[in-house]
């Protein structure tokens, strides 16, 4: 994550989260270290033989021939048309790694773009206490629908209801009937599904969905690490229930950048939108960060700070 | 199939497909059976402890108190809105239970409205040479899509290839990996998949999937009787590829049944469009229709020729 973007050949000290091995299955945290090394300020010619792990950040900039970017200390930035600049520096900036990041328009788009959402819809967001589900969930508020959101520990849930303003919300893995669950929490069936997990909370929702519900997929994160393939028993319900599944990629969506931050800052600075950080300090603590998305260990969005301004 | 509408008393003889069993698996010949009984011909009081087989037909209205229409022997038509008054008569009437009844709609709804088609695309059809799936190919050729169909014998792969105008075919029982088979129809991917059977073709066509590309849902067969939950190793395609998958059901687009008869009706006159029928004969042959069409034994659509004009 730190390599330079000077024609200068100053050394200095790099540090780096470097990928051991491939990763198949389930990321472990010995398959990665953190290294130190010394590093000239100067762009490689040579591709390097080991991986660094790429990430988003939020970089101060001190120098810059760009008329819009100044240098930051050991990045190279090879396609500088992905950075852009702040311009409301009232918020925290860790922010910009996630409510006003990637999972903020992530959420938005994924939202209001994909599920056509209307007032007094049943909303059901799984991963709901993560970077994106957390925020799902408010705007799903904020447009006055009724939304749950499933989670993986009692203190998620009692952040959902508690903070984050979620009508209801439960902790799955003291659900052995997610159908039944399901049915409990949303009699009339559900009219949106935000879909971050996948496997057998996609098939349970299938079977409570309501007429010409939609379903957007945003992540499956069982999928991620998948070996076996899974089950599905409900898929003949997409019919019966007229069911839209839309697979989206924020990055065919950052256009609408501009447009989701008119919305969310005015939110923000009104204290309408809360956002949940779970902050990691020092990059030593990146590899344990990075193995606890996929076991549910964070809570709301995983900041790895690497430096204090 | 046969009651009475009229206020007489008088008694016919009437022929009814019985179900004797609930099927919840595969329904077998020996879970209906034919029987004649004879019939007052007057609206009954009270409902009846059989289930005879409801279907679409074609039928010659002989009276009615109706403006718009006349009675026909021997049925009740409780809801007579959901009829229609075939205007075109120069066509085979037998068409209006297929290529001009549901599955015309079916195939029309599915495609046009459904998948967003445009000239050039990559389409494949599942279950091809049935009611609806010869009729999408041919909806696709005359808009200038790319056509594949996968179908269930060497018989039918001829068909499509040489009556229909399908520009390739494949039997699926003859290929033991289907991602590959997909893979070599379409090495640039498919972007319309209009799905009829489900299972492992519906996770093959997900691997295959071009970016954006669009699945309508139209029947899943294999789902209908199914006992097992179906393994999925692919839905994370969804995401990458940016798929959309939708379900539908025709009745919630009867209203375009004009806008399709226009479309269609000319092309039928042209010889542009042609369309296969299995007509079985008789009343009798009812059961055995039926069961065939789980396995794949008909060719086209299914008609029972139940009288003679």
């Amino acid at each position: 994550m730190a390599m330079a973007m000077t024609s200068g050949a100053e050394e200095v000290r790099n540090k780096q989260v470097i990928l051991k091995n491939y990763v198949s299955e389930k990321a472990e945290e010995s398959d990665m270290h953190v290294t130190v090394s010394t590093l000239k300020l100067k762009v490689p010619q040579d591709s390097k033989a080991v991986v660094p792990l790429n990430g988003f950040g939020v970089a101060k900039i001190l120098e810059s021939g760009h008329p819009e970017f100044k240098e930051e200390e050991y990045s190279i930035i090879t396609e500088p048309e992905q950075l852009f600049k702040i311009h409301h520096t009232d918020v925290p900036l860790s922010y910009y790694t996630g409510l006003l990041g990637m999972p903020g328009i992530t959420a938005f788009v994924g939202f209001h773009e994909i599920c056509s959402p209307k007032k007094g819809d049943y909303v059901f967001i799984s991963a709901a206490a993560g970077a994106v589900g957390q925020l799902v969930g408010q705007f799903a508020k904020l447009m006055g629908c009724y939304v749950v959101g499933s989670v993986g520990s009692k203190e998620k849930v009692d952040l959902l209801k508690n903070k984050l303003g979620f009508d209801e919300a439960f902790n799955y893995k003291e659900e052995p009937d997610l159908e039944a669950a399901l049915k409990r929490y949303f009699p009339e069936g559900i009219d949106i599904y935000y879909e971050n997990v996948g496997g057998k909370m996609l098939d349970a929702v299938l079977l409570n969905m309501r007429r010409h519900g939609r379903i957007a997929v945003c992540g499956l994160i069982s999928y991620y690490n998948l070996k076996q393939p899974q089950d599905f028993s409900n898929l003949v319900s997409i019919i019966y229930n007229r069911i839209r599944i839309e697979g989206f990629v924020v990055f065919d969506y950052f256009h609408l950048y501009p447009k989701f931050l008119d919305m969310v800052i005015p939110y923000i600075r009104e204290g309408r939108i809360v956002y949940l950080e779970d902050i990691a300090e020092g990059l030593e603590s990146a590899p344990a960060a990075l193995v606890g998305l996929f076991s549910g260990r964070n809570i709301g969005n995983q900041v790895v700070l690497v430096a204090h301004e």
